[in-house]
């Protein structure tokens, strides 16, 4: 079988393979310092110059920030599916450095609690998980040719708010569109058994600034006479939560379903440790909606937190400022059908609802995208469950998101396209932390899971 | 009458007056910035040497801050009661510099809306006023001898907080141990209303932490199963009043009385302009009890307000972090009799009682003093008003302050003496603002009711 060359192959080209990804690995595309702004390019570059050598018509395409890599690939077979793979070559910056044991773009092996693992910023986040997808390609297009129709998408600025990715997807819709997305950037439930993320919570952002005096007041001329921003605030915040932690903004469990039995089932059986899990937090007792386990709490259940909060002297020691404005940023996380807008107007009713007189709120969006899910009866969900199943020999978990990727949502929105999230990282991979690590394993496992993934989408 | 002899004196002498306060205040005792530490000390020297100059046992005494001037003059008749005068010769800083129309430490005389107005840093608080006290004791002691034996304190670090003062009046009682103090830190009622400061608010400030989790935590991957110290500190910080704006803390109003009859009616008389007060700092309701005047609410009323909050992000845009730490900054204004240690009880108790389990809350004490009130049938109170009656030609207005002096609790708990708060102090002085003036009304009519008040407690 043609597969079965295709893994040989990976097997075989796993240090090569190894030695491409510590190239990638050793250029220092930290997006969000423009003293590395070259060195996003140059990561653009090298990443076009492998795929136009492996046969993909690649190419590097300017932004307004840093540039993005297309690539298409055919299949010999017309009728094969098109799948557009999504991934990110910028990292995140390296500080703090000295929490780092080695240079964090020298990458290196290091063997640790019984498995080798590749330490490098980016290794994990993303660098090390979209290199399995390329592999995988690489290993068909030597034995035989793709499967499906491939187009790939890397963009440079993941890290720093992926400001240049909406217009970028807007202008290139027609070139883009594919029958459905394939996105790397997901964690494995445990070393040993794969993953499929179909449900991630949405996320609104909203800021809230409560203003009252003209300026800064004196505690103790004014304190009894004059209204204090932070107490109306605190009243906001504290009537955000009934006593058995569910929100009580008005309609905002409009959408929200529990989950289907099979579901709620394949969770139970996980036997998730939640004692373990807050534990590891310096945390004992789940803080949500009471009667919900911890996995349908940060999975399926919307949320509402305050961010940030600020009002007044907080330095050291004490000043009796009775001050004139106090904030919060406060976020929603959305479960299946919330409507983002709809929540952001309860929000505002609710605070101005709860202002007194002489207070004035004024509210700053950062960002509003609904939950994303994917339908369990979808037929490439299940090829892939399939995929997986075959070469880890555990099934897939099919697990929900706590955090929200925005990309998934613009890809829906914008080119009605459904995301098969897939990934190998680990809980432990430290990404965003000092000494980020992605275990051999997952990369070279990773790249023959994706062989198997294509396959089974092109059957 | 010997009296009119020193009152004709202090208004011969005005100008050399202004000319010696001028020299004061050209001296930069900026008691906060160590730079400056020199310009306090020759302040000190200044005065010992102005009050030695006129015939008082003067001297400069070093503490591990900045010095202290003691001096002492006896009146002719021994029989006469002792008062110690408290002032302070250090000033507020000067920033930002940019807004002062002149240079802060060149004072000057301007005309403007109707009066002559001395400018300089330290004009109003506090060097004009105890020079006022002191040029009355100069007429004195020109004009036959002082009424009343005399001590006077200076301290240099009342604008840092007049950390040596406690020790130093432990260290000095039986010298400094008089039958009253004079202090000079207030203000009139109007330009045209004198007014004797008879209650001051008492304070307690408390700092609460709130700690939930070992470390901050991404929103997104545990928002809903991890519990929020924000969320918990604005349900306790909401919780401490209730709907009709009093404090709910258990046991708070103990010891709170309403106002007697005849203040009561007073107050009423002044016929405050509410709206005007509030209405100056962009307010319009007032926000305490429901049910008090304003002038209640600020003089008479406790109180309760939150100086500062932090928890979370609180730069720019958003970050979707679930903290691990929130505090907040409280502060109670105090009236009566009510217990500052017993409040401090009271509010740890409330908040343990409102923490979830995951929760550990700590507390920095940054002070507790009691509020402070003198007798209205006090003699000396009852000289001193028919004093300024005789200067001013109105009735002195028997005020609260909402504010603390500190030093005039020490006075009380560690030397058992009442404090008699005059002074001539305007409420657009904009003491530790740029610009900072004091009226030469104020200094010169301050020196001649200083003269008065003496006059009369020797009576």
């Amino acid at each position: 079988m043609a597969i079965d060359n295709v893994l040989a192959s990976i097997d075989r080209d796993l240090d090569a393979s190894l030695a491409r990804l510590f190239d990638l690995l050793k250029i220092r595309s930290i997006s969000t310092d423009p003293g590395f702004g070259d060195e996003c390019g140059r990561a653009a570059n090298w990443l076009r110059d492998q795929l136009q050598g492996m046969g993909f018509d690649a190419s590097v395409r300017a932004t307004p920030g840093h540039p993005m890599v297309v690539a298409h690939a055919k299949s010999a077979n017309a009728n094969a599916p098109h799948v557009l793979f999504y991934g990110h070559y910028d990292v995140q910056p390296v500080d703090p450095l000295e929490l780092w044991e080695t240079d964090p773009f020298a990458p290196r092996i290091v063997e640790a609690e019984g498995s080798k693992r590749i330490v490098a910023r980016g290794a994990a986040d993303d660098k090390g998980q979209l290199m399995a997808f390329v592999e995988a390609c690489r290993a068909f297009m030597g034995n035989g040719g793709l499967p499906c129709h491939v187009s790939i998408l890397f963009e440079g600025e993941e890290e720093c708010g992926s400001g240049s990715l909406p217009a970028f997807l807007a202008a290139h819709k027609d070139e883009l569109k594919a029958d459905c997305v394939l996105v790397c950037d997901t964690n494995m439930w445990d070393k040993d058994t794969p993953a499929i993320t179909t449900m991630l919570r949405g996320l609104v952002l909203q800021e809230v600034v409560i203003d009252a005096a003209s300026r800064d007041l004196h505690s103790g001329l004014f304190g009894g006479a004059a209204m204090n921003p932070i107490r109306v605030l605190a009243r906001i915040l504290a009537d955000l939560h009934d006593d058995n932690g569910r929100v009580t903004l008005p309609g905002f469990y409009d959408g929200v379903e529990d989950l289907p039995a099979d579901v709620a089932a394949q969770w139970r059986a996980l036997n998730f440790d939640e004692g373990a899990f807050l534990g590891a937090l310096g945390l004992g007792v789940p803080a949500g909606e009471k009667g919900r386990s911890v996995l349908e709490q940060v999975w399926s259940r919307p949320t509402c937190d305050v961010n940030g909060i600020v009002g007044g002297y907080t330095g050291e020691g004490t000043k009796t400022v009775l001050p004139a404005r106090a904030s919060a940023k406060v976020s929603f996380r959305l479960v299946g059908a919330q409507d983002p807008q709809k929540i952001v107007e309860s929000f505002h009713a609710f605070v101005r609802a709860r202002l007194p007189a002489d207070c004035r709120a004024s509210f700053h969006a950062h960002g509003a995208s609904p939950a994303i899910s994917l339908p369990f009866s979808s037929p490439m969900l299940q090829k892939a469950r399939a995929a997986l199943t075959a070469e880890w020999g555990r099934e897939a978990v099919m697990a929900g998101g706590g955090g929200s990727i925005p990309v998934i949502g613009q890809f829906k929105r914008d080119l009605g396209m459904d995301s098969l999230m897939i990934g190998f990282g680990l809980d432990d991979d430290r990404i965003h932390s000092p000494n980020e690590k992605y275990e051999v394993k997952s990369f070279h496992k990773g790249a023959r899971s994706w062989a198997r993934v294509l396959q089974a989408l092109a059957g």
